[in-house]
């Protein structure tokens, strides 16, 4: 079938469902960042497979919407066919409410699947539909063209497993307790869970729907005496589902959700999210009482408790080693004169990732950039598109684990042959930058925004930028990314001990060069005194900096005493788990550096 | 009279008048930050003299709420008074809303004057009485008692003058067009100007009403074709009043504003500030239709034009003569011997201040504060709290004029004798953190809290903090505190080139020390490049800071190099004007630093 086919197909099934159009975005029934491709109706009917992409489809015409990121994607994913390339931002493209507006008429009804589609987002297209007399209506009517024509990617099914609280320091009957002490703060009574990080969270629930994220796709429904997780029949062990129930877990089908919620009372009283809640799931809890915000498990989930924090470090002890292993390899295979690829170097890494016990997949595929390639942000080697290690410049390695004991994220830029004064200067800077982020002491009441500066303050002395956050939160065998807290301009969420965070500035020079020094840290107490509360950050990332890049001068004593305490700290973290070759090896890494 | 006896005269006032209590606060028609006496009615009734107060007569009691800053003097003031001192944000005291809900009864009535009571303040006191069933009225019945029983300082009516446009770069004309063209922007039509700054600021008209704020009480209302000042008749020569004339400007008397409003027509779109009108103001301008927003003249105001800061440089190298001549004269006075006192310094300053070109009054009152009174961050030398200069420590004077070509704001912190490590290690932290922020380069989306940062920074690492900003905003022959710009947490104000800022870090050990390094500093661009548009400071304020405290291994690089550059702008730009005793003395306190 070619795109036109496929498209006027949907239009067919909008006319025979009483529609004039359809709408379909690239989201899921829970808001998620990446999507099971079970949901990625919009790459199968457009052709397009980039993120963050809507089409549109009316009687006479059809649309889609992508960001820059994908503008030079789209274009060409979509020639020759009837879909009209929007670039979303640009000056002169009308937004996707502006289009509806335009493109509907009196009387016209536009069908969007609103269990796909974030409640903020419908109502913004209703109001826009409004303003021309068009109204629209919560129709899945594209499932039944794209299942009929193709092999649609089942939901997955993953066998799931329970974290033990060995392992989160938490059973699910602590977690649920949290949640409703929340609820009851806000006065609400009720939360329907729909974030996979979250119900993963609540219950201790994994699975391996997702690569490199280890969530499942279920809900989960907290009232004051309920629980109830909606998860597929039978992809949970008998033992654990008898945990659960222990806990006070109910189990229902993953498709009940929406019923459970409408069985509830009136009176009961939901904390509803419009940004993160779809449109189908919001009118049901807005037929009770609600409360405007967040899920309170965002908050609670950000901040890591004792048993995580102690398991966390251990992680990164691990993902040390096989780091330190993998640079060995590295420098051996350069001295060779091996002919090294950039996926050559996912290979090594991911081999000595697999040797280290609990370790069983990569928290996100590995970034691994060879000279001007890693000056584009999003550069993923891949196919054809595999750059041939030079013996000069920097290689840019961004990559992580998923351990049995948590989640890793670590960038390091290795110089791989002679530098230029430049490169030199730039590396140096951007180290600069991340230990001001690293060593910052600050009161606490400061947000990833004030402490931002901290990092930004040695790159912006010389006219430098990164067009990105320095860091963001990461889950604890979950996701990479997850929030609330950021270190970048406008996040106001409140830094507090057991936060952990990456510290990754960068500088990023088009078809020069690209550096980024990324280690993850622990948001720690600091103590009170007479000025109030004290706060800094310690490292959880226990791997060497290339420092033969380092232009010492450029160092304050300040940066450069952090930098010689973190390997001195490395070297005494690692050394015990090495053998003799390997603990020379780092130790001459870990060398102090002298003025 | 007692204060018990004027309590129950207004007791008896309201009692007349319908009322069952009043409530007085300090605040004026205009919502001044300092009051005119007149407006001080609380100081009359209450015999407490501290600022931001508020006091409360019921039938049967009476209680006035200061802060934190005022605890002590309160308890001292009222003392022997029916009145009862609240120790506002205290544990356990309640606010002035939760009082008058607990204190006044259902159909009861309390009294203010809306005319003094800014209209956010009042709105909130209605809805606590409403809670007990009782209601607020607008109605001055303590004006009555005051003048008839005491001789009530009279409303300031200094002669006014016009400030001409080699001065602010502007004539009344352009500037009402400014403030038309905001309107527009915010789909308004009208202002009633109320800021006496603003005010000043839209008709450039200054005179002497408040001391070292060289301001008139006065108000001015704009149309879409018409700008009225509100100002008592006789104080515009009549040269001044031609001129505003020629600018479109019709003078009324300063008591029409509100029957000026109340005469325009319905459909009239005022921009309405609840935070920042007088209660009875908004009532009027809510009888039209309004747009929430501030007044507009806030954000213009602070960003100076070229003009201005043509200006405004010249006249800190007035203010740089003089306080360098201020510190030869210290020395001088220190090496013969000679007994200073507190008071003593702010008098020699305004001497030196006096013979300066332009130069009319000081900008606000001198603090000079020697050794542990420095640690106090309100300490005022007065009367018998005069200390005297020891030959050792510090001594910190803070102060600034009032000139023809603008208003300055300086604080140095002299060594007077020998200092102790303790001493040394905190002038030069402070001194660490004045350079980072007056050196920071920035992005042009950065408010007052991410730049904040960069001064705490130094200071945190050594787990120290200052309980006040880092610097705010001066007027242009106007307030010395003005923003909307200031350096702190929370401010979310955009630095924008021409603003001109404070950069005043300090270490308040108390029974210790009292440190504070403060330059003025204007906000400069910097250009543009791939990564957006960069600003930074330059420093407005040009007189040597003491090096001889500075533990110089602790500054980087960068800081001493900042250091040495602003000693040796210093010496330039002040040099053309001195002697050649004074320049050989300028040029030892300019020398570089070396490590």
């Amino acid at each position: 079938m070619t795109t036109n086919e496929k498209i006027s197909a949907l239009r067919a099934a909008a006319k025979a469902n009483g529609g004039d159009g359809v709408l379909i975005m690239t989201s899921d029934p829970h808001c998620s960042e990446y999507l099971p491709e079970h949901y990625n109706a919009l790459m199968w009917f457009s052709g397009f497979t980039g993120e963050n992409a809507t089409l549109v489809v009316t009687k006479t015409g059809s649309a889609l919407w992508c960001d820059g990121r994908f503008y030079v994607q789209g274009d060409k994913q979509l020639a020759g066919t009837e879909i009209e390339c929007m670039h979303a931002g640009s000056a002169g493209v009308p937004t996707v409410a502006e289009y509806l507006t335009a493109h509907f008429a009196a009387g016209e009804t536009l069908l969007l699947d609103g269990s796909c589609v974030p409640a903020a987002v419908a109502n913004d297209y209703a109001a826009a539909l409004k303003k021309s007399g068009a109204a629209l209506k919560s129709l899945n009517v594209y499932d039944a063209v794209w299942e009929a024509n193709a092999a649609r990617p089942a939901l997955p099914a993953t066998p799931c497993r329970l974290l033990t609280p060995a392992q989160t320091g938490a059973t699910a009957a602590d977690r649920i307790a949290m949640v409703r002490a929340e609820l009851a703060k806000q006065g609400a009574t009720a939360l329907a869970v729909t974030g996979l990080d979250c119900v993963g969270w609540l219950l201790n629930l994994r699975a391996n729907d997702l690569p490199c994220t280890p969530l499942a796709v279920a809900y989960a429904l907290v009232t004051k005496d309920a629980c109830t997780l909606f998860i597929a029949p039978g992809r949970l062990s008998d033992a654990d589902a008898a945990t659960l129930a222990e806990n006070g877990v109910t189990l229902r089908d993953y498709t009940e959700l929406l019923p459970a919620v409408q069985a509830l009372p009136a009176d009961e009283v939901f904390v509803a999210d419009e940004k993160a809640t779809n449109y189908d799931l919001y009118t049901a809890l807005c037929a009770h009482k609600t409360v405007a915000g967040a899920d309170p498990i965002f908050a609670l989930k950000g901040i890591k408790n004792e048993t995580e924090l102690k398991n966390i470090r251990e992680c990164h002890i691990r993902d040390g080693v096989a780091v330190v292993r993998f640079e060995m390899d590295l420098e051996k295979a350069l001295a060779e004169g091996k002919t090294l690829t950039e996926i050559d170097i996912d290979t090594m890494l991911q081999k000595r990732r697999a040797e280290m016990p609990g370790y069983f997949e990569d928290s996100f595929s590995t970034i691994a950039a060879y000279g001007t390639n890693a000056a584009m942000m999003h550069y993923h080697a891949e196919g054809e598109v595999n750059s041939v290690i030079e013996r000069k410049g920097f290689l840019l390695v961004d990559n992580g684990g998923q351990y049995d004991c948590g989640t890793t994220d670590i960038t390091r830029t290795y110089p791989v042959g002679p530098l230029t004064d430049n490169e030199r200067r730039y590396y140096t800077w951007t180290l600069q930058s991340h230990i001001d982020m690293a060593r910052a002491v600050f009161l606490d009441y400061c947000t990833g925004f004030a402490l931002d500066s901290f990092a930004r303050g040695p790159l912006w002395q010389h006219k430098i930028n990164y067009r990105c956050g320095t860091g963001h939160g990461v889950g604890f065998i979950s996701g990479v990314h997850e929030g609330p807290q950021s270190l970048r301009p406008n996040n106001a969420v409140v830094f507090k001990p057991g936060m952990t965070i990456t510290d990754e500035p960068g500088v990023y020079e088009t078809d020069e060069v690209g550096i980024r020094i990324e280690n993850e840290l622990e948001c720690v107490d600091l103590g009170e005194n007479q000025y109030g509360h004290w706060l800094g950050f310690a490292p959880l990332t226990m791997v060497p900096i290339s420092t033969e890049p380092v232009l010492v001068d450029e160092l304050s004593r300040a940066q450069l005493d952090w930098l010689n305490d973190y390997h001195a700290r490395v070297y005494e973290t690692l050394s015990p788990r090495l053998n003799e070759e390997e603990k020379a090896w780092l130790q001459a890494k870990c060398a102090p550096l002298q003025r």
